[in-house]
C-alpha cells in the first residue's frame, strides 16, 4: 500500500512520541523510584535514547519527506497542516544545531551543575563563575545558530523554542506595563494588610494525612488516578504524555498547605497534559503549546483557584476530615489572608503572586544581558543585587540568596524565565472570560464541582494543542489580545478590594 | 581517530545495552508502578524500542562489521574473542527470523495469552485451542528458520535461544537418569515423612512486617539496596541491568514463609546479575548465560539454602523479631518439617524440589510433540492427562489444574521449561562442591554470613558471564561434566537421611 510523504511522517513522528514516552519514564524513575548508585547507568539510557530522537530528526529522509509533503499540502486537512508546520519546527530546531555544539554543551552543563550545587555549599559564587561562563558562551553560539536557520534574533530563537510565536518586544511591552504599575500595587497592599492579622498555624500534619488530602482534592479537579500517580520527590514536577501522567509534590509536616498547593499548581499542568486532543496525541500538534501556557494552566488551579474563598470553603471541611483541625485559624477568612499575604523577600520561590513578577522581569533582563556579552558573568552577582534592589527594593544578603537561588542559567535554561511572567498573564487573561462564561462559578468550586471550569479550559485551552500560537489561542478564548490589563484588575481586586 | 571494526561493534551493543535497560524499566514499572488504564502507551512505547533493537542487530553494517571483525581476530584478547562471538549469536537470532514472522507471532502471542486468561475463567481448553494452535504453528516455522539458519535441529534452536550451548540429546540423558530414580525416591520420602507431623503455623502477617524480615534476609545476602530495589507484584520477578536491579515478591498474610522464599529466590537471580563481570557489563559477553543457570543461582538461595537447617537456626530469631512469634511450631526442626514436605500434587508452582522435576519432565515431553506435529492441540488436554498419570501419578481434575496451569506456550514460550529442571541439576552440582570448597558453611549461614557462599559464587558463576557454555562453567567449577548424579545425591540426603 502506498503511503503519501504526509503519512509516513505521521509514522515517523509516532516513533518519536513512544521514544519520548520512554524518556519521560526514565527521568521520572530517576527522581522518583531509582535506587541512588544507579544514576551513571540511568545517564546512559537517557543519553542514548535522547541520541535516537535526535537521529530521526535529522535524518536527510525526514528532511526530504517534509519538503514532498509541504509541496503538496493541498489535499491535506487543517490539522494536518498545523501537524507539518510542527514537524517541520521540530526538525528545525533540531537539525540546527551541530552535535559537537550539542555534546559540547551537554558536558558544560553537567560540569556547571555541579559546580552550582558546589557554590551554594560554600556559597562562594566564584566557584561556578567559569563554568557558568563557559555554559552563556555555548548557548550564545547556539542561539545565533538557532537564530540564523530560524530567521529570529538569537535570543528570540531560545524563547521560542519555550513558548512558541513569542518574541522579545511583545515581552518588553507586556512587561513594561506590569513593572509601571506593580510596585505602588505591591506597597499598597502591604500597607492594607499591616491593618489585619494572621493567626498562625501549628500541629504536626503527617505525610500520609496531606497525601490523603491532596488525592481529594485532585480527583475533586478531574485527576484521573487510572492514567497517572501522585508521588513524592525532592522538587514537585509533572512528568509524562497524554495517557499516563505522572505529578510529584513534597510534604512538610510543619506546613499544611505547602505540599497541597504543589500538587494543584502539578494537577494544572497535568489536566492540561491529559486533555490535549485525543484523535492527535501521538503527533506534534498534539502536544502542549509551550512553557507559558502550561504554566498558565498551572497557576490556575493553584493561584486563581487554590487561593480563593471560594475554593476555601470547599477545603475547610476537607482540612478537618483528614487533619482533625478546628478553631478560628482553620476558619475560612483566616485560611484566606494566611494565603494571600504579600512576602516582600529575595527568593522568587517564596514570592507570592504579587511580588513574583518582579523577580521574573529581573532575571529576563539579566539574561537578555549576559547574552548579548552586555553583562560579563564574573559581574553578576553585583548586576544582581542592584537589580534586585531596584525591582524589590531588597538585596540578597549573599549570593546563595542572589544569583545562586535558581537552576536555570547553571543548566543552560535561557529563554526560559519569561514563560512563568507570561504563563501569569495568560492564565489571569483566562481566569477573566471564562467567570464571565461561567455563571455561578464561585458556588460551584465552593461546593467542589470543578466540571464547569474543566469544561471552559477543555474547550478553550485542552483542546486547541499545538495547532496555534498561544497569542491566537487567547485571542480566540477571550476575543483581545494578550495583554497585562487583566492580571492587574485581578491583582487590584484580590490584594487591594479584597475579592474573590 | 580510526576504530576498528570491533570497536566500532562495541559502541553499537553498548547502545543496545542501554536501550535494553530502558526497557527493563518500561516492564518493571508496567507490572509494579503504571497506572491501570496506562497499558496501551506503554504497549507502544515497548514495542518502538523493540523494534529499535531488531533494527540496530539486523543492519547490513552491523553485519559487515562482524564480518569484518571475525576476519581480524589475532589482535583480539579472549574476552573480546568472546564477546565477538556473543555479538554473532545475537545478531544471527535476530536476522534468522524476518519481521513478518516476528510480527505474525506478536499478534497471534497476544491474541492467546487473551483467550488463555478466558479459558482459566471458563475452565474451557477449547476456548484458546484454535489460538494455541496458531502459536504453535507459528513457533514451527520459527524454529524451523532459526535452526536451519544456526546449523540446529529446530527444537534445539529454540532451546539455545534460552540456554546456549544445551541440546535435546543432552537433556534427554540427563533426564532420563533423574526419571529413573524420582518416583522410588518419592515414594521412600513420603513413607518416610508419614511417620512424622509438622505443627501448623497460624495468625496474620503482615505485608509490612514480611517487607521488613525480607529486607534484613537480603541484606545479610548482600542485596545491594543502593542499586537494587524490593517491591510487590502479581507474580514475583526480576528485572534490571548491571547496576539497577529490581526483584518483586508477593506477600500473603496467611503465609509467614512464601514471601520470604519468593524473595530470596528473586535475590539470586538479582545477585548473579549484579555480579556479572563489571568490566563488560555493556557488552554481550557480560551477559548472563542463559535461564538455566539463572535458574541454579536462585534455586540455591531459595532451596539449598532457603531450606536447610543452617539458614533456619538463622531465620528464628528474625522471626521472633519481625513476627513477635515463639512456641513449638517455631523452632528450627517443626521450620524444617513444614517446608520440606513433600507436596504431591498436579500443579507445578507448588511443588518441592523432590516432585518438581517430573513436572518439567512431562512439559518437556509434550512440547516436543507439539512441535514435531505428533500431537495435535485439541488432544493437548488427554496427552497432558496421560501425562501426569505416569509421570506424578495423579491426574489433574480438570484443565486449569491440567494444560492451562503455566501461560509458557500460550506466550509463544517453547523450549524453556527445560532450563528450569535443568537449573535444579546444575544447582545441586555447584552446591556439593562448593560444600567441600568451603570449609564451616553450615556454621556462617547459621550466623547470617553469606560471605563464603557469595565469594565462591562470584568466582565460579558471576564473573564467568557468558564467556564459555554453562557446561564449560559447570565443568571448570566442579572438574566434573554436568550430571544428574549431585542432584540425587542431595535429594537422596535430605529427603531420605535427613541431612542438611
Amino acid at each position: 500500500m502506498a503511503t503519501s510523504p504526509y503519512q509516513q511522517l505521521e509514522e515517523e513522528f509516532r516513533r518519536l512520541h513512544a521514544f519520548h514516552g520512554a524518556l519521560a519514564l526514565l527521568r521520572w524513575d530517576a527522581a522518583v523510584m531509582m535506587p541512588r548508585g544507579s544514576a551513571e547507568v540511568r545517564g546512559d539510557q537517557i543519553a542514548a535514547l535522547e541520541m535516537e530522537c535526535h537521529a530521526l530528526l535529522t535524518t536527510p529522509k525526514l528532511s526530504r519527506l517534509i519538503e514532498r509533503a509541504e509541496a503538496n499540502v493541498q489535499g491535506l486537512e487543517e490539522w494536518q497542516i498545523a501537524n507539518l508546520r510542527e514537524m517541520r519546527r521540530q526538525r528545525d530546531y533540531a537539525i540546527a544545531t551541530p552535535n559537537t555544539v550539542i555534546s559540547r554543551l551537554a558536558k558544560a552543563i553537567a560540569r556547571s551543575e555541579m559546580h552550582w550545587l558546589e557554590a551554594r555549599r560554600s556559597g562562594r559564587f566564584t566557584d561556578v563563575a567559569p563554568h557558568l561562563a563557559e555554559v552563556v558562551s555555548l548557548m550564545r553560539d547556539r542561539a545565533a545558530l538557532l537564530g540564523q536557520h530560524l530567521g529570529l534574533e538569537p535570543y528570540d530563537a531560545l524563547i521560542d523554542e519555550y513558548t512558541p510565536g513569542v518574541k522579545t518586544a511583545e515581552i518588553d511591552t507586556l512587561f513594561k506595563a506590569m513593572g509601571h504599575r506593580l510596585p505602588a500595587l505591591v506597597r499598597d497592599a502591604r500597607e492594607l494588610q499591616a491593618t489585619t492579622s494572621v493567626l498562625p498555624f501549628s500541629g504536626r500534619f503527617p505525610a500520609s494525612k496531606q497525601r490523603a488530602l491532596c488525592v481529594d482534592v485532585m480527583k475533586a479537579l478531574g485527576f484521573p488516578f487510572e492514567h497517572g500517580r501522585l508521588d513524592e520527590s525532592a522538587h514537585p514536577f509533572t512528568e509524562g504524555l497524554t495517557g499516563d501522567i505522572r505529578i510529584t509534590t513534597q510534604f512538610d509536616p510543619q506546613d499544611p498547605f505547602r505540599g497541597l498547593l504543589a500538587a494543584m499548581h502539578e494537577t494544572g499542568h497535568a489536566l492540561y497534559d491529559l486533555g490535549l486532543p485525543a484523535q492527535w496525541r501521538k503527533q506534534p500538534v498534539g502536544g502542549n503549546r509551550g512553557m507559558a501556557l502550561e504554566e498558565s494552566q498551572s497557576l490556575i488551579l493553584e493561584k486563581m483557584v487554590g487561593h480563593s474563598r471560594p475554593f476555601l470553603a470547599y477545603l475547610k471541611p476537607l482540612l478537618e476530615k483528614h487533619y482533625g483541625v478546628s478553631g478560628p485559624e482553620w476558619e475560612v477568612d483566616n485560611l484566606y489572608r494566611y494565603l494571600t499575604r504579600v512576602n516582600h523577600g529575595v527568593l522568587s520561590a517564596d514570592a507570592d503572586e504579587l511580588t513574583y513578577p518582579a523577580h521574573i522581569m529581573m532575571r529576563y533582563e539579566l539574561e537578555k544581558e549576559l547574552l548579548s556579552g552586555e553583562l560579563e558573568v564574573a559581574r553578576l552577582p553585583e548586576a544582581w543585587n542592584a537589580a534586585a534592589e531596584s525591582r524589590l527594593g531588597i538585596a540578597p544578603s549573599n549570593d546563595v540568596e542572589g544569583c545562586l537561588q535558581d537552576m536555570h542559567w547553571y543548566v543552560g535554561q535561557f529563554g526560559y524565565f519569561p514563560a512563568y511572567a507570561l504563563g501569569g498573564l495568560i492564565a489571569a487573561q483566562l481566569w477573566e472570560r471564562l467567570r464571565t462564561d461561567l455563571e455561578g462559578l464561585d458556588e460551584q468550586i465552593g461546593r467542589g464541582d470543578f466540571s464547569g471550569l474543566a469544561g471552559w479550559l477543555r474547550t478553550h485551552v485542552y483542546e486547541v494543542g499545538a495547532r496555534m500560537t498561544v497569542q491566537d489561542l487567547v485571542q480566540d478564548a477571550t476575543d483581545r489580545p494578550l495583554s497585562s490589563a487583566p492580571m492587574l484588575r485581578y491583582l487590584e481586586a484580590k490584594y487591594l478590594e479584597g475579592i474573590t
